[in-house]
């Protein structure tokens, strides 16, 4: 990219970009950059409408009675199958319910128990050590119930965390039972090779869950395509589902019927409304659900996978990876003296849809950021994330969010008292 | 109660009461007898407009903002100590958060490892075979995770089901390690003595968790003073939260820093945004919560909440015991000879909020009653089953409900064969 780029270029390469139309799809507030979309995607229109729905007519009007007449009972499966058509899903491998965390546990304790049966001695989870905290945290926490309350002897389970692709390989081994990987990178954006990965794990003899947080809706996957065994992920990023809306399981059938799940509850029962006295699990993705969903919430998330299934996601990824490096370049060159540092691969096929840079005034620059309109966001230590969300973001809205990174630094605005000051959620 | 007893009556004593003005509150449509509250509770005038805050304001406009500006963080403990004031708990001893299935199961393996560190040999979760399904289930779900993944060789956990006092009383010994029982039944409507069975166990060596979801909001309740030791239940019955809004989980302070509960997701963490990449445990009632909560469903409780904290709570009691009395020498007398078997036990000390009665075309019954707006629902096996919700609720409804009931009944109208058609969710 040369540097005597303009602004009046990029407005007019938006002009004839076809993907320009979708950001007529969603509320942004006037005075914003949002650029935050990788941890809460912004409001599509109809979202609203879906929820006044759901809660004027179905739940006020039409009470319990919704549950068939509306269509609550069906929405996670139907949903999920939605959602699949952007993840290489078959039918009836993906469901929408509870949150990524638990998703997690449900899929390492799965495979934890496949391996009990094929390979009792693969008593490993592997993951990474820059891996999104709770996903380290749900692993240590299975490994710690079944240590803890089984008896005293016999090798335990573990939680190995590998710090890069080296030593992922030197971790894989006889006693692995699973890698959980997340596909991209919650802090830097690097991206995993998804089919490799999977190919050298299971060659391993490990099975494979994948972390979709950051990915799902802002790269291409295709986890058939791949023979992933599980995977997990969120719809209020890069899908546009609403605040906490409810996460996502995917299973790959050849694991439906094999063991339970320990969160057996009455959604994962083959027959849940013959209130049998013992548990009979039902032999698809459902096994892996377990209580009733919030409905409002999760009605929303449908508002927000439409426009994504219209959307061409080779051509959100191709704007995606355009947006980025133009990014990036803008702020090599247009704040160049100022100490930002790329900690996101510079390699299309090495990263996912944002950039972070890391400066030891991140959370002041941010904070300065946030009060001008330019809403990205912290991560420890020291990094300031952007995500770049095609379907919302112009190549304009990417020059504007430099320039004004550019005179925050130039002035120095970023060094008030007040920009230091933590808040409860950073 | 007189046989003599006539609408008019009981519209003047409707006039006079001071919980009459409660409905006003509520969104009811034009039509319908709503008896099925303890399933689904009804729409909160109020809970529209919360729900267009969110999504419109918070979401729309504050986007991610919103988890400090909107409060959106700190909502699952201070709703849960809102719900709290009608538990009997004190402040930060409650979280409002994922389902009933959900935190059960933390309930149920953080008693667990209490019991292994502090009586190693108990290994028996007692609940009731008349349970609501999903208690038995998720019980079992949880000793045959620990069973299948542990050595070979030791006593196995195991999940023993009792039919009523006397089998408790048998099965409550030394291998006990927890009791779970609802304490409202979801089907009888029969209520345990918390403060007696809660005793009793102790007395044995077991830890106990009561299942509220059929007691929160429809009958007083005091944890604290029952000095139980974990309860969990349901935001959407009683509660009027929205259909699948949020359930709650309340821990007694002596367990909150012992052990971790196994879905140790990075809510539960005691610093979620340092990012660690090891899981150090909160230690307080955080410690029970798990991953990001759905924030449209779970900002709708609160109008509920605050509604149920308005009312007196013994009003609320004596109201519903006179509704179900009047309710069950209505069906007596005026139904008399159609066979309808009452299963809700009479004594007002063992019973909660709704009143059930058999009959082998309970089925079909129930569907003609719901195509002439008298919505009750219907529990496998032949229970017809009614919620009776004193704060939308007035004697003059409970009257039109048993005359068309009588109607139904007298000319046979349920006999249609569109009656006898199941739904998904029956």
């Amino acid at each position: 990219m040369s540097k005597e780029i303009t602004r009046e270029e990029l407005a007019q390469l938006d002009a004839s970009d076809p993907l320009t139309g979708f950001a007529e799809r969603f509320e942004l507030p006037e005075g914003v950059i949002y650029l935050d979309g990788n941890s809460l995607g912004a409001l599509p229109k109809g979202a609203a409408a879906r929820a006044a729905q759901v809660v004027n007519e179905e739940w006020g009007k039409g009470l319990i009675r919704s549950w068939n007449s509306a269509g609550w009972f069906e929405m996670p499966l139907k949903l999920g199958d939605k959602l699949g058509k952007l993840l290489g899903a078959n039918p009836n491998e993906t469901a929408i319910t509870d949150t990524t965390s638990l998703n997690l546990f449900k899929t390492l304790a799965s495979a934890l128990r496949t391996q009990k049966a094929d390979a009792p001695q693969r008593r490993v989870i592997i993951t990474e050590r820059d891996n999104f905290p709770t996903d380290i945290y749900i692993a240590e926490g299975l490994a710690d119930l079944v240590n803890s309350l089984s008896q005293e002897s016999g090798i335990p389970y573990e939680v190995r965390l590998i710090d890069d692709e080296a030593s992922l390989r030197d971790a894989l081994g006889e006693d692995t039972a699973v890698l959980a990987l997340s596909h991209v990178n919650y802090r830097t954006g690097a991206m995993w090779d998804m089919v490799g990965i999977t190919a050298e794990a299971h060659r391993a003899g490990a099975l494979v869950v994948w972390d979709l947080a950051h990915a799902a809706g802002a790269v291409p996957v295709d986890l058939n395509g791949a023979d992933a065994d599980y995977a997990v992920g969120c719809t209020y990023k890069y899908l546009n589902g609403g605040p906490g809306s409810p996460a996502f399981i995917w299973v790959n059938q050849r694991h439906h019927d094999r063991f339970w799940q320990p969160l057996s509850g009455w959604w994962s029962h083959n027959a849940p409304f013959a209130m049998a006295d013992h548990y009979t699990p039902a032999n698809d993705v459902r096994r892996f659900m377990c209580g009733t969903q919030p409905v409002t919430s999760l009605a929303m998330i449908e508002v927000g996978l439409d426009i994504a299934l219209e959307a061409d996601m080779s051509a959100v990824r191709a704007k995606s990876l355009e947006l980025t490096d133009l990014f990036i370049e803008l702020v090599e060159t247009r704040c160049a003296e100022y100490g930002l540092e790329l900690v996101t691969p510079r390699e299309h096929e090495r990263r996912g849809s944002h950039a972070s840079f890391r400066h030891e005034h991140g959370y002041e620059i941010m904070a300065a950021l946030i009060e001008r309109g330019v809403i990205g966001d912290y991560r420890e230590p020291e990094v300031l994330r952007f995500g770049i969300t095609p379907l919302y973001l112009s190549r304009s809205d990417i020059w504007d969010a430099v320039e004004i990174l550019r005179e925050i630094l130039h002035t120095g605005s970023w060094q008030r008292e007040e920009y230091a000051v933590r808040n409860a959620v950073t």
